[in-house]
């Protein structure tokens, strides 16, 4: 494959993780070792800020604040969930396509890196088609982000290791907690946790079990798991009765028989036309109060599970660096319309992670489950299998500096560069 | 004074913080050193194990155990909310006064210490009182602790400055999320904290600012001021105009002009009659959701706040060990009816910590509010009065020990002695 010189710019898009800024410093430090590519851009807010021409030069930012990315949670680029939907809206969707490589031919954008979830991977497809349908020579390549853990194909998804291990902290430590004011007539906290339609962010937090049944989480309600009322309040009763306390975990995007969310607010939609949830756990709250006249409280950790991180994971920071790194060095070899994949190898003394590349076609819009054989008979709890695949993810301490006792993160000067097109119509 | 020799107990009472266990190693490591303390107690689930006879022997855990208490949350020896009350209930708190002077004196309790908050510190005054009235020779000493911050004539309590410091790390992090995602429509994301009446929880959140007014939090909602609907939809309003993300933290105890709790639900009252608080936050979000049309987050921190000892501050930490260890000092001395408190003293480098005495009759149910002139004007922040008061509090990190990636926190072995007693009536 012939070099292919020019600019590259990278951008981030939907919820923000604990990692996708480690993933953004890969793409920048490894950017920084090919003389093909001449200048590194950052398109501000996603696709959103690319269509208004909202580019920052990256190469004015200090070589320190780069390095900062490693450990500074959310989307320093800022993000957004703006899609290119064909489907819904074709006639905004090919303008917006146009405004797109007006905006990259512009810049001479040849090489272009997307780190995202599923909506993300298959805007960049949509891109990397385009591009080569319009014979506009550019490579694209993916790189994989959510906490939610839902992409196919790759072991694990930067942002989630950080945000499991900080769940799972937060529930040993609510445990201790509540265990310790349990005296006579016990008590119960329902802690609620992000996780749409997968169960992985609630799964997670079984590493606060450290393998004893006695210690919390007692019970972990699943989205791919329908609520059942008697089952569950039974198994309140049971843990009560054996340890006088009881924390149960619940994904936020917990569905009851009818598949309807429990506790959601179907009034309102978010972007993607999705209801906002928000609720299972206080609704659960009522239940258990309600039938068991159980002193309970709610945590619902809402945005904070993902942006954690001063106790963010090594391990997945590494990885999200990895998958920076390694989309530059596809791309710079010829290769477009991958995302990057984290590739997991089990040896004797521990596991080695590496990358690979998997066709966008394959990415996009395909959401991975939990498997099914991961969650225990009753439904409640998931078992051993699960227990051996999220225990690595969680290892290693990200060292963040501290300035006065609280975390110092870093903030991007974001110098645009000069707008060579008209204003997006 | 003579020399008193004989046993010493120590217990926890009200809810748990990341210091109070600091605060119990304190009183153990500074109790080995002195000859006339001969066996160490101590009580679990405060005064209602006591009344049951439930003692442990501490000198039974191992010396490592002893050590990780400095860093790990909860109340290792279980705490209670039982409350010895003579006014309401005079018959059964006269049986109960009965009933500790003879585990006392079975027991051979020459010492006794007690670490909480108001209402522990009553308790301890009134035993106090009490061994005085019976000629029963002990020394009783509180050790102050409560994330609430609210008690009179220390400069402040062990657990707060740890809870403010998590706090606070939480906004910030919450902050560069939200920030990053308010792309076209703005966002807005409101933050409960803990705080019954006192709004010393909230205030710490301020930290987060750095001095920085772009900085979150952009509001702080008080349970001293009273909500008013209109002034603070015009700060949102104002925030998201200049910032386009606003952030929002409220005391749960925040109270309308009428003095009725935001959210509260006033058909529940827990075991001092208190309304149980869960809702602030959220009638917030309805009302910003509801007026201004603006995407609107909620997260309740719940008990994870009082128990995040992952990341908890050195110098609350230390304090607390300190309060455990000068009361000790104090009742070896031979003081007694009184509570430890902690003496700030601010030197051209920083601040020096000590603690003094003060007597628990000055203590006892007296709460210590946020002075007027430490908030704004607008009621709606605190100023630099309260960010030079607080500072201090959240310097400096715990380390803690991890396995796994996850934090190792001590478990103690709570080998009970021998009762002596028959079971209480």
């Amino acid at each position: 494959m012939a070099e292919l010189t020019g600019n590259l710019l990278v951008a981030q898009s939907g919820g923000p993780t604990c990692a996708i800024n480690a993933s953004i410093a890969g793409v920048i430090t490894e950017a920084g070792k090919h003389e093909c590519i001449e200048e590194i851009y950052g398109g501000l807010n996603g696709i959103l800020g690319i269509l208004n021409e909202e580019i920052i030069d990256i190469n004015d930012e200090k070589a320190k604040s780069i390095e900062g990315l490693r450990y500074t949670p959310a989307a320093a680029l800022g993000t957004c969930r703006y899609k290119i939907n064909f489907q819904k809206k074709p006639e905004q969707a090919a303008r917006d396509m146009d405004r797109l490589f007006e905006v990259f031919a512009a810049h001479n954008i040849r090489y272009f890196f997307y780190a995202g979830g599923n909506d993300s991977q298959d805007t960049s497809h949509k891109i990397h088609e385009e591009a080569l349908k319009r014979g506009y020579e550019m490579r694209v390549i993916g790189v994989p982000k959510t906490i939610d853990n839902d992409l196919p194909h790759t072991d694990n998804c930067p942002g989630y290791g950080s945000a499991i291990k900080y769940n799972a902290t937060t529930v040993m430590e609510v445990g201790f907690d509540v265990a310790s004011m349990a005296t006579d007539d016990g008590s119960c906290c329902i802690i609620e946790v992000m996780g749409r339609s997968a169960g992985w962010i609630a799964a997670g937090t079984v590493l606060a079990k450290r393998g004893n049944p006695a210690n919390p989480p007692h019970i972990i309600l699943l989205p791919e798991i329908a609520f059942d009322e008697e089952k569950f309040l039974a198994k309140v009763r049971e843990t009560i009765e054996a340890y006088r306390y009881c924390i149960v975990v619940v994904g936020e995007g917990l569905k009851d028989k009818s598949g309807k969310e429990v506790g959601a607010d179907h009034t309102k939609l978010d972007a993607f036309g999705h209801p906002v949830l928000a609720g299972a756990a206080e609704e659960l709250k009522e239940i258990v109060q309600g039938k068991m006249n159980l002193k309970t409280r709610t945590v619902l950790l809402g945005y904070a599970q993902r942006a954690a991180s001063h106790f963010s994971s090594l391990t997945d920071t590494n990885n999200g660096f990895a998958c920076g790194e390694a989309a530059v060095r596809a791309a710079v070899a010829g290769q477009s319309g991958y995302m990057v994949k984290i590739v997991r190898t089990t040896l004797a003394d521990g596991v080695r992670w590496s990358t690979d590349l998997q066709p966008l076609g394959d990415i996009a819009n395909v959401e991975h489950f939990l498997p099914n054989d991961w969650i225990s008979e009753d439904g409640l709890m998931v078992n051993e299998k699960f227990v051996e695949y999220a225990t690595p993810l969680v290892e290693g301490e990200v060292k963040v500096p501290t300035e006065g006792g609280l975390p110092k993160y870093v903030v991007l000067e974001k110098n645009k560069i000069e707008k060579k097109l008209a204003p997006r119509a």
